[in-house]
């Protein structure tokens, strides 16, 4: 075994030699998820998910990584330390993907760890502590409507009720999809934690950028300054009262007035928020007059409506959920309609790691990888580490349409890029005892 | 015969005593179009409104007038003139109603012109001319999506295609309507004018108000100045683009926010118009992302809408219109979206006879009716009458809690006050020749 570090150049060298490796892996992946109607779809708890953690499974394997489970079915694909009890470097993402989403988002982290321990072979590391690849399960919050349920049931932070939801399109409870995909239900059900916070040293993701900042830019890579933290309204609703189309200005209880004089505020306190150098987003994606009730002729009185605002401060955060309600009950006052914003659910910011952050800005700079600080636009299992306490940090990849699509368009040569300064970070860590 | 002019008050005690007659054709239509689901179902060219059609006429049968029906299957109950050849007083409404609509809307109108024939007899009045009492088919567009159906028939001024359009809910075509329910489709369909609009002296309507403005007031009747035109877009788009929730702002083309600017923009049209005393009303009655695509989590690609706007005044309206497409504009611009505003509905605004309605408040006056001039919030078959160049006038009766619903509250008494000044201005123009 070779414990001098090796260099970032000797690193990117040892990564570029695992191009076939990563080409292969993301063949697979498309192999076994392909969508008759277009991209691919692994649906979380789904036989096709499973299939792509038993494959890698079986490839981590040949590449002489030590293959686990836990009770939410993640796989664990570890490159084995000399010393069992030192904290773990952990890196990973998810394996599942949307409907009909593209082949790079989540799966390009799976993969990246893989090939990083690959290289660490190549280079005749043996690390002091393990290195694990983690395969998540079910990241997207699209199927069961919650987030992070891979990550989030390994470190025993599941919501209450969770296992209980059902996927939104066959009504198959989350527990259920457990079992049947190889998971411990029982354990997963009581909350058994795969392991503590504190055992990680930390948890490295990669992921293709959702943006595309860095594809405007010119940029390969990017690295995370943090992973916004949301409050939403899944189900609200303004109520009003349905009127002859007739009816006075003064008289009138609109709600469709009434929520548009909710959306163009929510608007300006995003341009105000921006002028202030507090980069957030906020999304009303549905909004809808009720189908069975609404008219031409008619003074509309309801109006269904989500809401999702994100930044990455929970300062900022908190003072723009205060916000939110303000403009509400000025609006409920002035047009005498009432705002049912249902459940509230919110998700903390995702702090990341000052250090690790600097050390992958550092080593692309060794590199000559141009890169840029990015903040995530997007949530990912990092927050649940993250949030869990674990130093986390993520590193962005070049993509030119955007992700969830099949026209996700990651090159491999940037791939290799993002994963060599990755690489190379846990080389030097691996070897380092804290 | 008793050619000599009785006095308002005259009049008003011979209408008074027609109660009974008032009271027994309200409870026949209650009888004949009780939904059980709640208020009255009446569609055009149903077997219910037929059946109140052949009743009415039964009825006026027994009051000793002459029955006659056209090509549309409107119902023509008339008061023979000594003069055949004399220009026609008409006066009468429609007999149907929305789904689970109220009893007085339409309705009314045509027992007041029955029970005006009741009284002008009771009065000993025979008329120099005609008095005609037209029950009209089909005045709801909430069924057809086209309105004055039978009046407009009538009068030879449906628009192209009007007798090929379905019944939107049960797919009926108008044309095999007419057919079932009695009605000449041939002739209809070849634009038969049942008669000139130079053979009519004038048109008179009773309407409830759709208000509530005169229950507010405490008045029992109303004056029409006007029925509003419009312009409608029935079936309006904005077309964005959809993205991922964290897609920056700049790079938004978002359909809701959009839109939702155009809602607020054409409430402050609004706002403005009524400060510079030109009353109108604009209503966005349908406003709805589309199910299929729309997402908490995904920037709204596409929005539908629908938009009434109204106003008492022709050179009002075309600006008006005008204005709308300059906020379209500008928002298509600054938001990057495009509205595709669709086939784009208009109906000119219905000037009402300045010498009518100063008669009829002159004749209020007399009677110490306590009343007001009142701009009608709603179209009305009056319109089209006085878009054919017909001199029409309308007099609007207090209600309660708006029309279009079981809730409609007209009193008997405000009813027979209404009727008294209809009644009293028959008489008088009556037994002049013009």
């Amino acid at each position: 075994m070779n414990n001098e570090i090796p260099s970032s150049v000797q690193v990117m060298n040892a990564v570029e030699k695992q191009r076939a490796l990563a080409e292969k892996l993301f063949d697979t992946l498309v192999e076994l998820s392909r969508d008759p109607e277009g991209g691919v779809t692994r649906a979380p708890y789904s036989p096709e998910e499973t299939g792509i953690h038993k494959r890698f499974g079986e490839i981590a394997e040949e590449l002489g990584l030590k293959v686990t489970t836990d009770a939410m079915a993640n796989t664990y694909m570890t490159l084995q330390g000399s010393d069992p009890a030192a904290k773990k470097i952990m890196t990973g993402s998810h394996l599942d993907s949307v409907k009909q989403g593209g082949n790079f988002d989540g799966a390009a982290g799976v993969v990246a760890g893989l090939v990083a321990c690959a290289a660490l072979k190549e280079l005749g590391i043996r690390p002091h502590c393990d290195v694990s690849v983690m395969g998540v399960r079910a990241e997207e919050s699209a199927w069961f409507g919650v987030s992070y349920i891979g990550s989030r049931g390994a470190l025993g932070t599941l919501p209450d009720g969770a296992l209980n939801v059902k996927r939104v399109d066959s009504g198959l409870t989350l527990v259920d999809g457990i079992r049947n995909e190889g998971g411990d239900s029982d354990a997963a059900a009581a909350r058994k934690k795969t392991f503590e916070p504190s055992e990680l040293r930390c948890f490295l993701e990669l992921h293709i950028e959702q943006g595309p900042l860095l594809d405007r830019d010119g940029l390969p890579v990017g690295i995370c300054t943090a992973i916004p933290g949301n409050f939403r309204f899944p189900n609200a609703r303004v109520i009003g009262e349905y009127g002859h189309v007739g009816l006075l200005k003064a008289w009138r209880r609109d709600a469709v007035t009434a929520a548009s004089e909710f959306v163009v505020a929510m608007d300006e306190l995003w341009a105000q928020s921006e002028a202030d150098g507090k980069p957030m987003a906020c999304t009303i994606g549905v909004f809808s007059t009720d189908p069975e009730l609404h008219a031409m002729t008619k003074v509309p009185g309801e109006l269904n409506f989500t809401l999702d605002v994100r930044c990455y401060n929970s300062e900022h955060l908190k003072e723009l959920e205060e916000k939110t309600y303000e403009i509400i009950r000025a609006i409920e006052e002035r047009r005498k309609v009432r705002f049912e914003i249902g459940k509230t659910a919110r998700a903390a910011v995702g702090e990341m790691s000052p250090t690790i952050s600097s050390d992958f800005e550092r080593i692309a700079n060794e590199l000559k990888i141009p890169n840029c600080r990015l903040g995530s636009p997007a949530s990912h299992d990092s927050a649940a580490f993250a949030e869990a306490g674990v130093p986390t940090a993520m590193i962005f990849v070049r993509n030119a349409n955007g992700s969830h699509n099949p026209d996700e368009a990651m090159t491999i040569d940037d791939f290799l890029q993002a994963t060599a300064i990755m690489t190379k970070w846990i080389a030097d860590a691996s070897q380092q005892t804290i």
